[in-house]
C-alpha cells in the first residue's frame, strides 16, 4: 500500500532510460516524490509522449494524495546517453527486453555515470547476473521490477544478481520504500521472479478450465474476482491458509487440506496445458465474447478507477501485517 | 459484489442443515434478505452458538447495508430432520464433507420435504452426481458452493450434477443472485470446482518458491497482496491479460507472452511439489515467523475489516463488467 509516513527524502537525480509506458509511469512517481528526473530515449517525439502520459496519470495520483505537475522543471530529456547518466544518483532502466541490448547498455552507462550511482533494471525476466556480465562494476547493478503500472501498483521486486553487493540491495530497497512501494527482496534469481510466476500458475489453470469447457473466460474472471482476488487483496496465500485452518492456523489448514491439495496438484500435473494455435484462438474468442463490447481504453479506465478506490480503502484500514522496521 | 438493486423477494422458507460456521453465515445472509430460516443440527447447544455467531456477524453486514436482527423470530431450530425440511422451499446443506453422510441425508430429505423443494449442497468437493446417487428425485439437487464466509464473499459456484434439471439450475442461480451474490454456473463437474483449483495452483507455486528459498512466506504474501490480489479484485486473469496486451488486447498479450508462459509452465511441471512432513514443518515455521506475533482472531478481524472496506469501495465504483441481464 502507498504508505502515508513522512518520506524525509533528499531530492535526488534519477535518470530513466526508456520513455515508454513503464518509463513514464516511473518518472511520474519519482517526480511526485520530489526527485529530479532525466528521461533518456533516442526515439523522436519522446518528450511530448511522456508529457501526455503524465497528464493522463496526474488525476489518478492526486486521488492517492500524490501531487504531480506534468510541466515541472524537474523533468528533463536527454537523447545522449553519456550526458543523461552523468548526473544520476540512480538509473532506472526501462528499455527493451533483449539481453544483448541491456548488456551493451550497462557497459556504456558505467563508463559515464558517477562511481556511486545505483543501477536498477525494470526487467521482468532478464536477471541482473545476466545483464551485468560485461560490467566492471556489477556490484551496484540489480533488478527493481515493478508490477505494471508502477505509479499505481505497490509491489517492487528487488532481485540482486550473484555479484550485486549487499549495500546496493539495501539502497535499492530504501529508495523504493521511500516512494511508498511494497518492496520484496528475492534471495535467488528465478525466471519470472515471484509475482509473474504466481500469475503464470493462475493463467495456466484458467486456460485449462476454459479449454476443458468447465467455464467461459468471463465466468472464470467473475469467479476469481469475487472470491480469491478480494481475499488476496487483503492478505496473500499463506495468511489466507493460516486463517483458513480454524483455531489451528496453518497447522490446522495443512492437516485438513494437504491431502486434497496434493491430489489436485497431481491432477493438474497430469494434464499439460499448451498454447497451441487452436487454444489461442479459443481464448481470443472467449475474451472477445466477454469483453468485446467495450474498448481496451474504456476497460482500462474502469479498472484504474477501481484500483484507486481499493488503494484508498486500504489506506484507510489498519493493515493485517505489522509494518517492518 | 453485493448488488444494491431491489431484491423484490417473496419471503421464502430456507432450511439450513448444519449449524457450524458455514451454516450460521448462510443463515445470516438469508435472514438479512427477509427469508424464514430453520436450522437443523443434532449437536447440543447449536442455537446459542448460531445466535452468538449472528451477533458477531451483524455489524459487518450492517456496513454493507444489510440489516440482520440476531434475535429475529424468523429464525428457528429443529433437531428432527423430517420436521426441519417439511416446510422448506429451499434446503441449503452445510454438513460434514463425507460422501456416505450426504447420500444418506438426501435420501431422507427427499422423503420428507415438499416435492417442489430445491435441494442445494454447500460442498466444496463432493459433486452433485455423487451426492444424489441414492435419490429418487436427483433432478432438483445440485451444489451451491460459497466461498468462505458466505455472508461476506460474493462468489457462489453453482454446479449441477449429471441428473440435475435445467429449471433447478435456473432457480438456484436466481435464488443466490437475489441475495446479491456473484453466481457462476459450471458446465462440468471437476474436483475443486473453479475457485479452489485456482487457489490450489497458487498455493502450489507459493510452496515451491518458499521451499526453493526464493522468498519467505511473509514476503510471498506481500508480493501477491500488493500486486496480483489488488489486480484480480478488479478483474480476473483473462481481463487482466486483455488489458496487458496493449492496443491488441488478448491477441497482443498472447503474441507477446505465450512463449514465456509456456516456458514457465514447463519449468513448473518439471518440479513436482510435495507436502512432505519436512515441507509442512518449514511452512508452519515460515508462517509462524511472519504472523506468530498475533492471534488468529486478531488477524481474522483485521482481514474482515479490510474486506468490508474493499467491498464498500467496489460498491461505490462502476464495475468493469456490464451486469448480466
Amino acid at each position: 500500500m502507498i504508505s502515508k509516513r513522512e518520506a524525509h527524502l533528499t531530492a535526488i537525480h534519477v535518470t530513466v532510460i526508456g520513455g515508454g509506458l513503464i518509463g513514464a509511469s516511473w518518472a511520474a512517481l519519482f517526480l511526485a516524490h520530489g526527485h529530479r528526473v532525466c528521461v533518456h530515449d533516442v526515439a523522436p517525439g519522446v518528450a511530448s509522449r511522456v508529457h501526455a502520459e503524465l497528464r493522463r496519470i496526474q488525476p489518478f495520483m492526486a486521488q492517492l494524495g500524490l501531487l504531480l505537475d506534468p510541466d515541472t522543471p524537474s523533468l528533463s530529456f536527454e537523447a545522449n546517453l553519456a550526458e543523461a547518466v552523468r548526473p544520476a544518483d540512480i538509473v532506472q532502466e526501462c528499455g527493451p527486453e533483449r539481453l544483448a541490448f541491456k548488456q551493451a547498455l550497462w557497459a556504456q552507462v558505467e563508463a559515464h555515470c558517477r562511481p556511486d550511482a545505483l543501477l536498477l533494471s525494470s526487467s521482468s525476466g532478464i536477471t541482473a547476473s545476466m545483464q551485468s556480465r560485461k560490467m566492471r562494476t556489477p556490484q551496484r547493478m540489480l533488478v527493481g521490477h515493478p508490477f505494471n503500472p508502477p505509479h499505481l501498483i505497490p509491489l517492487v521486486e528487488v532481485v540482486p544478481g550473484r555479484r550485486t553487493s549487499e549495500p546496493a540491495v539495501v539502497r535499492a530497497r530504501d529508495f523504493y520504500a521511500a516512494l511508498g512501494k511494497q518492496v520484496v527482496v528475492l534471495r535467488k534469481e528465478i525466471p519470472g521472479f515471484v509475482a509473474n510466476r504466481i500469475q503464470a500458475a493462475v493463467i495456466r489453470e484458467s486456460v485449462s478450465l476454459v479449454r476443458q469447457g468447465v467455464v467461459s473466460a468471463e465466468d472464470l474472471d467473475i469467479a476469481v474476482q469475487s472470491s480469491l482476488g478480494l481475499r488476496w487483496a487483503t492478505g496473500g496465500p499463506f495468511l489466507s491458509a493460516h486463517l483458513g485452518g480454524g483455531a489451528g492456523g496453518i497447522k490446522g489448514f495443512l492437516q485438513q487440506f494437504a491431502g486434497g491439495l496434493q491430489l489436485l496438484w497431481l491432477h493438474m500435473r497430469l494434464r499439460p496445458v499448451l498454447l497451441t494455435r487452436k487454444t489461442q484462438e479459443a481464448l481470443v474468442a472467449g475474451v472477445q465474447s466477454g469483453y468485446g463490447d467495450r474498448s481496451i481504453d474504456q476497460l482500462a479506465s474502469l479498472r484504474d478507477h477501481q484500483q484507486i478506490a481499493l488503494l484508498q480503502a486500504l489506506q484507510q484500514t489498519p493493515p493485517t501485517r505489522t509494518p517492518k522496521p
